[in-house]
C-alpha cells in the first residue's frame, strides 16, 4: 500500500482570550505503513464541541490540554482503510477520537463498531453520542425533573440542550429554552417541542424569563455562565437541582471579571433555598450508557426526539467553525464531513 | 394564681449591617392567667444559634423575620410551671421554642418533653439538639465521608463544628478543623481529637491549611463563607461535597462586597473538579430525627463526642452574647441560664 498523505490541524498557539486562527495550523504529513494489529483510519466525520476550547489553554482542568504541535482532540466516525488488527477489517466505519485529521492510525483501543443501518453515520457524535448523553446523564441524574416542574436549559439548540428540554418534556416536565435570535428561537417550539422559548439577546431577556416560569424555575441545566445564568438565579425555587455542564460564556476568559463578588450571594442563595449545584462530565456516568443507548435510540425511531445538525464541508473549514461555536453560530450540533 | 412578670426581648430595630445593642430591647410585660389547654412555661435555658442573625433582618430566606416589636426566637428548655393542658404538669420540662423571654404561655404544640434523667437539661440545645442534628445530617447526607478522606470544618469548636469533626472522625475520615485563636486551636485537638487543628488568624492560613491537607479536602463543611472558604476551594478534590450550612462571615454585609467577581472561578471549579454544593436546614431532615437520637447519645455515653458549653448567666446578658456569637467570641454551645 502506498504512503497516505494525513491532512491535520495542530495547535499553534495557546489562545490568550479568543482563539484566533493562527493558534490553529493545517499541515500535510505522510504516514507511514500501519504495523502489527494496527488499523488505518479514514475520518468520515469530525464532531465539534465547546470542550475543545479547555483543552487548547494550559489551565489545569479534568482532562489534559492538548501539547502545542499535537492534532487538536475530537470524537470522529471513521472507516476503516487498512488493518493488521483481527477485530477491524476495510469498510468497518467506528466510533473514535481520532482528532482534527483525516486520518489516524489506531491499536484498535476505544474504537467502537458501528451499524451503517441503525442511525445516519454522523448521529453517533451527536444525539446518539456524547452530547446526548451528557443532556441524558446530567439531567436525569442530576436534574431529576419531576412531572410539571420547570426545566430550563440555555444553548438549546445545540445537541445537549436540544436533548435535555425534549427528554424534560418525556419526563413530563415543563421545557424553557433559551437561544441566540427569532429563528433559533422559532425552532425551539417548532421544531424540539419546548414549551417556551426565549431569545437571551432580548433587552428584556430577565423579564421575558420570569414571565415564561411563573412557577419559577426547577431545574437550570448550566451550559452557559454568564448573563443568562444571572437572570435565572433569583427565578430558582427552594430544592432546585442545577447540573453544571458547560460554561461557555467564560471559556475566553482570561482574567475574572471585575466585581462586585458575587460568590457570597450566591452562596447564601445556595443556603436559603437550599440549591443543589453539581459539576459532572459524562464519562462519569459511563455505567449509564446501555440505558442510554436503549432510551434514545427509542425516543429518536418514535419521533419524540428530534436532533438538527449543522454540517460544514472539509476539514479546514473545521477552525472557522469551531470560532462561530464558541459564538453560538451555529444551528444544531456541528460536524465536519472530512471525507 | 398572681399573675407572672414576663421579662422579655424584642427585636427593636432591623440591623445595618453588624447589630448593635440599640436594636435589642428589654421589658417586662405581666401575663395574664393561662386559658384552658395551655401550659405557662419558666425558661431554664435559651439557645443562641448564628440562625437568630438572619430573623433580624427582613431578606427573603427559609424563615420569615421576627417582626420589630416581637420577642426574639429562640430554641429554650423550660418547666413547666402551671398547665390546664392534660399533657403536661407542673414540674415537667420540655424543650421547645418559647423565644427569648423569661415566661411564655404555649397551647403545648410543639413541645417535646424531656427526662431529667438522660442527660443535662442544656444540651438538648446543643450536640442532642438542633446543632447537633445539622451535624449529623448534613455531614452523613450531603458530605458522606469515606474513610480516609479529608474532611474539612470551620467554627470548630462550636456546637455544629465539633460534632462534624467528631462524626467524621466515627466514620473513619481524618477531621481537620479551623477555629480562631490558639486556645480554641489546640481544644481541637486535644479536647475534640481532631486530627489537626488551624487558626484562621495566622497570617499563613491559607499555606497552613494546604499543609495540613496533603490529600487535598474531600468534604468541606460550609458554616462561615469568607476568607476560609476561599482558602478552602484550591484544595478541594474531584469530586469534593460541600455541605452549606451557615455562612457566618456573611450575616452582616449589607451589600456585595466590591470585586473581582469570584463566581465565575467558582463555577469553574464545580464543573472541571465536579463539585456538589448543596445547601440544607436540618429541619429538611426531619425523619433522620431517630437516627440522630440513637447514634448521638450512644456516642455521647461511650465518650466518642464530647460537647462544650458556653454558659451566660441571665436574659440581659443574652444580646451581648449573642453580638459575640457572631464573632467568634464564644469557646463552645452558647446557652443563656434564664431561670
Amino acid at each position: 500500500m502506498a504512503e497516505t498523505l494525513n491532512r491535520r490541524i495542530v495547535l499553534a498557539a495557546r489562545p490568550d482570550g479568543e482563539p484566533k486562527a493562527s493558534d490553529l495550523r493545517l499541515e500535510e504529513v505522510r504516514l507511514p505503513e500501519i504495523g502489527p494489529g494496527q488499523v488505518l483510519l479514514k475520518t468520515l466525520f469530525l464532531s465539534l464541541d465547546p470542550y475543545m476550547r479547555g483543552r487548547m489553554s494550559a489551565a489545569k482542568s479534568y482532562a489534559k490540554p492538548v501539547e502545542i504541535g499535537a492534532v487538536m482532540e475530537g470524537g470522529t466516525v471513521s472507516e476503516v482503510v487498512a488493518s493488521t488488527n483481527s477485530a477491524f477489517k476495510p469498510g468497518d466505519v467506528v466510533l473514535g477520537y481520532a482528532g482534527w485529521q483525516s486520518h489516524a492510525v489506531s491499536d484498535g483501543k476505544g474504537l467502537r463498531k458501528l451499524d451503517r443501518a441503525a442511525a445516519p453515520l454522523s448521529a453517533w457524535l451527536g444525539v446518539l453520542g456524547m452530547p446526548g448523553m451528557t443532556a441524558y446523564t446530567g439531567l436525569l441524574t442530576i436534574g431529576q425533573p419531576k412531572p410539571g416542574e420547570t426545566v430550563v436549559v440555555a444553548a438549546a439548540t445545540g445537541p445537549v440542550g436540544s436533548a435535555v428540554g425534549q427528554i424534560a418534556r418525556i419526563k413530563g416536565a415543563r421545557a424553557v429554552g433559551i437561544a441566540g435570535g427569532p429563528e433559533k428561537r422559532r425552532a425551539l417550539t417548532e421544531e424540539f417541542g419546548f414549551d417556551a422559548a426565549l431569545d437571551h439577546r432580548s433587552p428584556t431577556f430577565a423579564e421575558d424569563l420570569a414571565a415564561a416560569c411563573p412557577d419559577g424555575i426547577d431545574v437550570y441545566f448550566e451550559n452557559v455562565g454568564g448573563p443568562v445564568a444571572a437572570a435565572v438565579q433569583p427565578l430558582l425555587n427552594p430544592f432546585a437541582r442545577i447540573p453544571v455542564c458547560g460554561l461557555i460564556a467564560h471559556y475566553n476568559d482570561s482574567a475574572p471579571p471585575p466585581g462586585p463578588d458575587r460568590l457570597p450571594a450566591l452562596m447564601r442563595d445556595v443556603l436559603t433555598k437550599r440549591l443543589t449545584y453539581r459539576g459532572f462530565i459524562v464519562s462519569d456516568f459511563q455505567d449509564q450508557a446501555p440505558a442510554f443507548a436503549r432510551d434514545m435510540s427509542a425516543w429518536l425511531k418514535d419521533g419524540r426526539v428530534k436532533a438538527r445538525e449543522d454540517v460544514v464541508e472539509g476539514l479546514e473549514n473545521a477552525p472557522e467553525a469551531f470560532f462561530g461555536l464558541l459564538k453560538g453560530r451555529n444551528f444544531g450540533k456541528v460536524v465536519v464531513k472530512v471525507a
